[in-house]
């Protein structure tokens, strides 16, 4: 932990307390060893039930609903213990609420429909925690009770809600809730049947679900091209020490997630160790921000042809949470793009021009390639932005829309992948030749806009607002 | 309760705790029944006080100065017990403070002469809380310290503030206070004298008005055409349970209020058992946001030719704090204007147009008319926005500014009331034939343009920036 | 402390206690005393120190390292009983913290070097506390790890800021930290080293900054021709008693300093105590917003050829925190410019326009001038702005940007000073005939504008951002 600076060492392990009611702030790495054990802790009480039910319940699906943006333990270990992972889907809910990674701008334009890549991010991220095998446990029916604005949903929502899902590999849609009760701390969330048990609007939109289901011909599940590593660690290391009060973990990765669904991908969230174990399966992998690369994976860097994306801030610290010996980033000698030298936090309007298009902002290193690397483009004030080494690009700041398409969309032609730049509101999830598009938008998108290669197989030609398809892609 | 939901059955009545210190939240039937108990007690304990001082001082007045925007406890249970509310007037120190109801521009508009209606609502309020008698305990002289930024007041103000409160039916407005005490917490609030014991600004003002008075002929009270129910139970229920950020009751009332007065009309504020007793001394009856509908107002409104404007959320809610059974709003059948399916509360800057005039924000609610009711008018969605049945308009949202006057003056014209579009900052109160003129705005008002059959009995033609006038008024 | 007020007559002195978990506030004076007394504390505290280290270590110089804008007790009273006044100079953590004096547009302009005038300001201020013997404790190396942002800083400022404190008088700048320490709570902080022990960015400027150091002719010291007062106790006072939100004494007192130092001019910062000892020594004397005016520092005023400028606010209250009995200021009657009758604070984009040029804001006196004085000009709406009687100047308000130019330069030139108007980020601090120039901002300066009287001494003609020179002022 270092506690030699500031004079906190410890006689014995007695002594070392919760690293709260301190003078000025705790020691980071006795923070981030108490967040371990706090998330240790959820996953060892988790684990006491699932023994207690797999000996009463043999043969039973063991369940957990998870919620969006529930960072406080690592859901992958708990996820691991049970068969099946559930999550608690409110897309008006989370936009309105959510207020540091959407601006007011875009929660009005998405404010009956949701942003349209949060949900699809949430459905990756559970399809992962479990080994694929995941459900929507609540889905938003109506307007709800517990967000500051509680808006109703655009006609169709509450439908295309669930196909997406379905489309993301759930194996049941289940919403929250029959009926709205009408007592008690939730009685104005909506359900399917109104407090006088007449229908409500997401009765039907739910039925009209259910009837559509068996015309679609469902894929098979397999590996996307494209893996995005998200790491519960990394999410606490940099709530502990932000360095910038822009700096936020989770923007950070969802940024990235949805600069590749504007190119028209599809994402396999994985954890570090699922990524050490399968990097392989891809043609482009990125690792923003990762705190600290377990030496599987970084041997796995090594190993693998898949283009890694790696940082900005990724393997910037020890597992102990210290700079490392020959600074940053931590990895082995053999793939070491360079050394980070000083990075900086750009307040809100301060960014960094880069020699391609775009600027960093939020955060930007000051990076010394390697002689072994190559510089793919730099800052105007003479730094390198982004280096290479062999299969891996190291990126040195925090990119702007501009910048991530830049990177995103090179990545994509060099890996042969398909480009398809897709209109805000309207995403494409596609799972071999199949692929799903919903449009979250308000205004209807032509699908034969995609190309001559795509043919509809269930939907209509002109994909309305609230509107889902599926088409064949014989690229 | 409905205490069922969430398991939180009670075995006994012992088991009951305050509606603290909860998990998460309380149930709001709980938190109802706590307020209603802890104004209770405020006014069981002023009942107390009130049984000693009628023994020991028989015949005299028993008093209680009340606040602006207090909304703690009932207050027309407490003025009930005493012979004379006051409260205590601060035009400037509550302009500043008030920053949900009152923005910017507007404080900026304002800032030495106050808001144009939030005194006479007040005034208003207080002349019913004890059946009419009413005084000002406390009315601000000058500069005070309490408020975010204290500021001068306009000259002329100190004693129009006074002036008007007279012409609200006023027995004796005493300003706060005699010296500014050069000492202790409240040095910095202006008095009638200096700290030195020289007069004040206010001193001449209150003196000029001392000798304006006896040359006013003031009318005998009277009912006013235009009636506004004000409850505060409803502002305790959408304190607890607002359904968004933006929904305040006592907000909600104070724009209908001053959408009235935009119009020239006069109020008296009534609470929900006087709205039951003398509803047909009116006109015109809103009755915004109450909570839930007692059967003796109800069956009022059933009985009388008043026009009663119902809603947005009145009886939304049982006594008991659940959704009626039958959807809302809970009323007896026969005047059942229709069933509110869904409602939605709306972000700033979301709005829902209207195919008259007009949108709704803040809040929206989803009607299915009854056969026996008209649609006036609708959303451009395609909803009803305000229907009729028989004398009762219920109004599925709140209105914006446009849409507000379009209902009012409709109603007004139905009604047969004078239409009296007044300036921004000029405000007319009348009584009988009597009217009484005020001019909170910068700008100098001509008094004829009010009409032909208007002459000035009291005060110059053109009014000025603080000026008051009374007139005559022949309609 | 009028107790009597609220009825809080004490029956002894037991029953006094701290003025907090009162009802509602506690007496200002009450409030007051408390802070002498802590700050008192904290004085007697370090004495005790002071006397065993004396002891101890006889002939050593005592020092401690003071911060930024840190107000808790009295620097003055400190700083006396030890030999070296140093403090911990951070621009670009003061810019990005202090939002409350440094607007967004200035934060962005000066992210990379700092405020121009902050750390001016404070080594004036520390050059003052121990009699003129002081130190740059810790200076910023690099980004740091505590402010909202952590910014780098543009190449040059980590040794322009060492070169400006010599030029303020420094004895010393030390750096903080010889090396980053890749553990513990500040593994953030830059140091002259980086982890890894290579030299970071800083090493090299300090190490040019100390091969310059012996090739200045530094000038021997002396008191500048205008002097500040500054009051720890006066910024108590208005905090216990802001009487607006955008009052802040620091504010007012930094505002001024950078007035000054927009026309050239050098300043003394003198406590009041130091003020009335030395008044004869200066030209011009601003003593603003000073809570209570000592007498002695009274009769300087009396005595003194310098042009002193009082107010706005200053002697407003007895030392006891009470209005004094003849109303503001609280002078001696042969001095006394005439009576503050009412005062107001006024919001943010409320200001008082000017009979000259510029306006008031946030804070406005109401003046009845003494027919001994003369009014130098007035506010639009008719009232004193600024009168003079004999060498006293008395300002009636919070001068806006461009009325503080007026008073500034006007009383340059009635002292016959150099008036020497700065481009945004060029400062000027003269000693004597020597003057040195620092570049704050993003744009070179042609050193030959400040006139034909001026020779450089050591450095470039074209002082380029970040840039240093020595001059010879011949005037």
């Amino acid at each position: 932990w270092g506690n030699v600076f500031w004079s906190m060492q410890y006689g014995s392990f007695d002594e070392v307390e919760l690293p709260n009611l301190t003078v000025t702030e705790a020691n980071p790495a006795h923070w981030m060893d108490y967040r371990r054990f706090a998330s240790d802790m959820v996953a060892e009480f988790n684990r006491l039930q699932v023994e207690i039910l797999r000996e009463l319940s043999p043969g039973r699906d063991l369940t957990h609903n998870f919620m969006g943006r529930i960072l406080d333990f690592d859901h992958f270990k708990l996820g691991g213990q049970i068969d099946v992972s559930t999550w608690d889907s409110y897309p008006l809910g989370f936009l309105d609420e959510q207020r540091d990674i959407f601006d007011k701008p875009h929660r009005t334009m998405f404010a009956r429909a949701g942003d349209p890549d949060l949900q699809a991010f949430h459905h990756d991220l559970y399809r992962a925690t479990s080994n694929g095998r995941w459900w929507v446990m609540e889905q938003q029916p109506g307007p709800v009770n517990w967000a500051p604005n509680n808006i109703a949903p655009r006609d169709g929502m509450i439908g295309l809600w669930a196909l997406e899902a379905y489309a993301h590999g759930a194996e049941a849609v289940s919403y929250f809730r029959w009926r709205q009760a009408p007592f008690g701390q939730e009685q104005m969330h909506a359900g399917l049947l109104r407090p006088d048990r007449s229908p409500a609007e997401a009765f039907d939109e739910a039925r009209q679900v259910a009837e559509r289901l068996p015309h679609i011909d469902w894929p098979a599940p397999q590996a996307a091209p494209t893996a995005l590593v998200f790491d519960y660690e990394s999410s606490w290391a940099w709530a502990i020490q932000s360095q910038g009060e822009l700096f936020d973990y989770f923007g950070l990765v969802f940024e990235i997630y949805r600069g590749l669904r504007r190119l028209g991908q599809s994402v396999d969230i994985l954890s570090p160790d699922q990524a050490a174990a399968r990097l392989d399966a891809y043609s482009i992998v990125m690792v923003p921000g990762l705190f600290a690369c377990p030496p599987t994976l970084a041997a796995a860097m090594a190993a693998t042809s898949a283009r890694v994306i790696f940082g900005p801030r990724s393997a910037s610290k020890t597992a102990g949470f210290q700079v490392p010996p020959d600074l940053p980033p931590d990895l082995p000698a053999e793939i070491m793009p360079g050394r980070v030298t000083r990075v900086e936090t750009l307040a809100a309007g301060l960014t960094v021009p880069l020699s391609t298009s775009g600027h960093f902002h939020i955060w930007r290193e000051f990076v010394e390639a390697d002689v072994a690397a190559e510089i793919r483009f730099g800052t105007e004030d003479g730094f390198p932005a982004m280096i290479r080494r062999g299969n891996i690009d190291y990126l040195c700041g925090w990119p702007d829309g501009t910048c991530l398409e830049t990177i995103l969309s090179e990545a994509c032609s060099e890996a042969g992948l398909r480009l398809q730049r897709l209109p805000e509101g309207v995403r494409l999830r596609r799972v071999g030749d199949t692929g799903f598009l919903v449009n979250y938008s308000d205004v209807p998108f032509e699908i034969a806009s995609l190309g001559q290669d795509i043919s509809i197989t269930n939907g209509p030609e002109i994909l309305p607002p609230s509107g889902f398809a599926v088409i064949q892609i014989r690229d």
